[in-house]
């Protein structure tokens, strides 16, 4: 029996593990496989392990006694009641009414990890765990226990005995070649578009070698010296017929040379992926938005995989700047929750805390913006609840590193990342930084609320407040009415930037009026530095959607992302410059084809259509509700589905009508029209100057005719 | 080739790691393997790991061309120059001249490791190591870096390419049975004495199960139902013929009982032991003391392992204050280095600290002693230089756990260990914890400044001056002039222990007249609770001898140890109550065999005997200069060696001569002669009372005659 990559619903058995534990193992596994060249290469921070020693506890009241199956990722001490069972049994005997079962699992290699099946002990998501069980026994015999650590174990969707993390795999499927060319002795095979997994040779005889040269572009496959990727495999005649390379790549294309000793019938794939339901959807009056969405789901779906990485060519790493866009993408494609769980977790690792995130400043504060996010879309607690002291000790780490006058400035070892931008400025106070860490600490105090932490959240949010004014005081330019980019020394530089005043936009930092100014004056001025990465695109498009600006930003997705399709992208890149030419369009980081050509952050549509065009985002947690906000952006009609924690929201909106149902959640439905609009149900309130508004109760469908302004 | 177990010379390559991490790894290989009757007993502490993911790196000079090999437990991205390496070399040339050589090696199972030979370029402890790199690369391709916490390497005694750290074993040497009994179907085997290993059958044929039940006593071993340890093996008919059992286990005796379908020449069994020299020698004119220095040092041998143990059935694991005393034995027989720090390593872990050394407030304490007296005993600086970051965090973590009154009281999940003692009050604030703390300050205080921190060395003296101030004023009692136990909410306890007070005697923290009071109203006093275990006796009898009572100690030596040796004992025992009676000496626990017949704590008479009876000790750090100041404690003459870093300090001493010849240093020989003395070389100064000091050079043989009082 396959893995069904669903999450355990707690009825029946799963692995279980200490929380985050597998989510580390795994993320180390899966970065170390970045090669270059044959060249490992693993991440620049510092990687933690899982807790090789752990203690795993239940308590059960059973109606009668259970025959209970025991299975084990590690060599384990089993206590029942307080008693400890001899030998290293696969079963046992739990007697009728309560007890207390302890497993004490030691697993170093991999992690600690029990599955317990019997008709009522089951191990699920109900037990509890500690790294240190401080259970001693005194000279007289007699059992000690106190200031033992428990917490909510860890587990995915691994249900079934012979499913062990440890073996972990993702899906794979066949992939045949789409076209086939000779290159000297060898060949190029295309497979059509860009995909990732192992190359597999069929029908293979003989001995000797053979070199796969990858290519995520037909010039990158060909150029056997400079590709970024390949593998040299050596046959010794023994390698089965039906042969699937161990190693896995991103690529479209790959060139096969092999030594005229060996002997095969074709090349096809296995392509690797992470089974997800496309969720959400979209169409549009216009074809080319909607190739823009399709190519943007795709290459989110190409990047999400054990976790939401960056690319899959390069880096394949876990960066919590490109994963925070991966979150917010996947609630309007997958809304696959796990997913971000695992990422955040990754992300987070252990303590202590000796560096930022990724050792990048404001990939520390991202991390705290996509955990409050994550409650927002999915209503979850129960993350917070169990990783709450680990965003303290984050956050403990990132106040500490303030300077004199409470900012951020880097200290060693502290990369400012911001975005790939020719000089942009990156030493001495950035407002930008400022800004993203009172948002993180708006964050943590909500989430200390949750957790119930009554004295933190009072603290994170006076912090929050205390350094939101001082922003505004040091960094917004009354006259100019903008927000300067840098403070050095105590001198506020005159350099403006699009990033803090972006930012600001749509995390409503400023009033009406000074969003005015910031529209015209950074956002819409061609004076100020141009945003070059979809990274940062994402974010500009947002704060003009925010603005009301969907017309505009509809152009602009024409331009930037139609202008790669243009070009026969099949995934959207890390960089995308309209300016350069032919392979310049492949280079990066110094190298012909350093880019990354199918990069989450690529992707960002999925997200601008459906929270800006549909208008569709949550209000209270969970979508216990949520608004919808119908924007056309000047097309004549869109439609399609958000995906909400149990449901959807449906809609469909054209000039003249607006269709809306929902499966949970009660909704407010916000339009404009020039006529009195009518609905087949439920009652429109009339708010002036056009402006409409409707409560949306779930499984319901609403029909409005009105008049799109 | 074997392993040689000798630490690296620097001049040979050796395998080399993140320092700490090899003893980490292997400290929790070891402590898991406690069993009792198969069940697998792993301690009750948390447990660290390696870090998985590290980068090496030195910088080399070399005057031509180098052909260098290559090693790695794990993959490894290698950069030269910082100019990446494509694909997973086994060799590499480095050119001649200056150059950066980096392997950044990921091992998530074991540990990452690797082991570099060329003619120049030797993997060995003048390298560094990172687990964090930060080297990061920017848009442009630049490599950037800052921020990198590098520190000095691990390596111990792994000087060849095969000889990995992931395949570590001690050594072996087979052992016979010495007599065989019949019992009912099977046998009982008698090894002689107590002894450690593997058990082999010799001559085995056919299919079935034999059970192994062990004993360190005859009657445990024939207690199959009760016995501590006991191993269940099936054969299938394919075992070799000459069979070793894969699970170390403690004994003297082993009932073995096979089904009648399996046959088998002889039982004996493969001895498993650290090859450590005997440094230290003890002869005296009394036979049973010279048999209790035996014995003490055969305990201490079979104890000193992986790590310095606590007991070879029991617990098989590291405890701290377990430990303490075996370094300070260690001292005196083996001088054994990488022994202490090893356990020094593995006492601590890594970071965060998140409860007491062993959960045990005390065992904290001692870690730091155990520091202190490393380098007074070897003068080493590297291994304070490189631990001082993790000392410091635990002392942290103990004085953030101090109470309002500043001292330490036992918060949730400190375990108060002080000694096996029938109702010993351990609430409040004990005097003894006190005490210890001083120590620890002191302790830390002298390592800040040889790590460099003079900021902290500041810091921690005043610390421990204030506390010590304090400990006298609460617990002082100066009509009594005795050190009370225990304080709880403001009010001094009417309670009166030998902890506090015999500890305060050879940390000299008394005056003269406050060390006879104690003397004569505590440590002399048959109204104080007795010491019955010989934990406690080390430092009862230290503080006896340190007052200059030994005469009295060897009538108590000769007493409690000899007692032990009438009973049979080839080890010393974990306790020893004299008035117990036959099989009673064999429980514990509640436990028919839950005591262990050998653990290192009731080696103590080689301490006392290298200390105070030979009168050997440093003065300053590894015996740069040292006290020679020889005690007969009535006996005709003792005679003997001292191990010292590099060599021992010989000694005879009689009631007319003394001999003295040391290897290093400079040291004062201390003594009382009723008539002049003479020597032959050298000159004696009279300090008057009859007693006498004269300078000891290396390498010089000196022969004092005199008489002694």
């Amino acid at each position: 029996m396959g893995k069904t990559f669903l999450p355990n619903n707690s009825a029946t058995s799963t692995w279980i593990w200490y929380p985050g534990d597998f989510e580390i193992w795994l993320s180390n596994k899966m970065q170390v496989r970045r090669t270059e060249r044959e060249a490992v290469f693993p991440p620049l921070w510092k990687y933690y392990s899982p807790d090789p020693l752990v203690t795993f506890q239940t308590e059960v009241d059973i109606p009668e006694q259970d025959e209970v199956k025991i299975y084990s990722e590690g060599t384990f001490q089993l206590l029942v009641d307080g008693i400890q069972i001899y030998g290293l049994p696969k079963s046992i005997t739990i007697p009728a009414g309560k007890h207390k079962i302890s497993f004490k699992v030691y697993n170093q290699e991999v992690l600690p990890a029990i599955y317990v099946e019997g008709k009522y002990v089951k191990s699920n998501a109900n037990w509890i765990v500690t790294n240190e069980d401080k259970l001693w026994i005194d000279e007289t015999g007699k059992a000690q226990q106190s200031g033992t650590p428990w917490i909510p174990v860890g587990s995915w969707s691994f249900n079934s005995p012979k499913d062990k993390p440890s073996e972990f795999r993702l899906a794979t499927k066949p992939w045949n070649a789409k076209k086939i060319e000779k290159i000297g002795d060898g060949k190029l095979i295309d497979f059509g578009k860009e995909t990732f997994g192992y190359i597999k040779i069929n029908g293979l005889k003989g001995k000797g070698n053979l070199a796969l040269y990858y290519g995520e572009s037909r010039e990158e496959a060909l150029d056997s010296e400079k590709c970024e990727t390949l593998d040299y495999i050596h046959f010794d005649g023994n390698q089965p017929k039906e042969y699937t390379h161990n190693k896995s790549k991103a690529f479209r294309y790959v060139q096969v040379q092999a030594d005229a000793t060996l002997e095969y019938d074709s090349i096809s794939m296995l392509h690797e992926y992470l089974p997800l339901e496309y969720r959400g959807e979209f169409k549009s009056s216009d074809d080319l938005l909607n190739d823009i969405w399709d190519v943007s789901a795709y290459t989110m779906h190409l990047t999400s995989r054990e976790f939401f990485i960056d690319g899959i060519k390069r880096d394949r790493w876990i960066w919590s700047g490109d994963a925070y866009q991966s979150y917010l993408m996947n609630y309007y494609l997958f809304f696959d929750s796990p997913s971000v769980e695992r990422t955040l977790i990754a992300l987070r690792g252990k303590d202590p805390v000796t560096a930022h995130v990724n050792t990048i400043m404001d990939y520390s504060l991202y991390w705290f913006m996509g955990i409050y996010d994550y409650y927002l879309y999915t209503g979850d607690t129960s993350f917070i609840k169990t990783f709450y002291p680990r965003m303290k000790t984050l956050m403990e780490f990132c106040l500490g590193r303030r300077n004199k006058n409470g900012f951020l400035e880097p200290l060693e070892g502290d990369w400012v990342f911001i975005d790939w931008a020719d000089g942009l400025a990156k030493t001495g106070e950035v407002s930008f930084e400022q800004m993203l860490l009172v948002r993180s600490l708006e964050a943590i105090a909500v989430s200390a609320d949750i957790a119930g932490e009554n004295e933190d959240q009072k603290q994170y949010q006076k912090l929050a407040d205390d350094l939101k004014e001082k922003l505004f005081d040091v960094f917004w330019d009354k006259e100019a009415q903008v927000m300067k980019h840098q403070y050095i020394d105590g001198d506020v530089q005159d350099t403006v930037t699009k990033y803090a005043n972006m930012f600001g936009i749509f995390f409503d930092y400023f009033d009406e009026v000074q969003k005015q100014s910031v529209k015209n004056k950074v956002l819409l001025n061609d004076n100020i530095q141009k945003i070059t990465t979809p990274y940062m695109r994402f974010f500009e498009l947002e704060a003009l959607c925010a603005l009301g600006e969907q017309e505009f930003v509809l152009d602009e997705i024409r331009d930037y992302w139609g202008g790669m399709l243009k070009l026969g992208a099949t995934s959207f890149w890390e960089l995308y410059n309209p300016s350069d030419k032919g392979e310049e369009h492949l280079a990066m980081y110094g190298r012909p084809y350093g880019k990354s050509l199918c990069h989450a952050w690529g992707a960002s549509p999925i997200y601008l259509f459906g929270k800006y065009y549909f208008g569709v985002k949550p209000i209270s947690a969970g979508y216990k509700t949520y608004e919808v906000k119908p924007n056309l952006g000047g097309l004549q009609w869109i439609e399609g589905k958000v995906p909400t924690p149990n449901g959807s929201v449906d809609i469909y909106c054209s000039t003249k009508e607006i269709k809306v149902k929902s499966s949970e959640g009660v909704g407010i439905l916000i339009f404009k029209s020039t006529t009195k609009p009518l609905t087949n149900s439920g009652s429109i309130t009339a708010l002036g100057e056009g402006k409409y508004e409707m409560k949306i109760e779930p499984n319901k469908g609403y029909q409005i005719t009105y008049k799109a302004l």
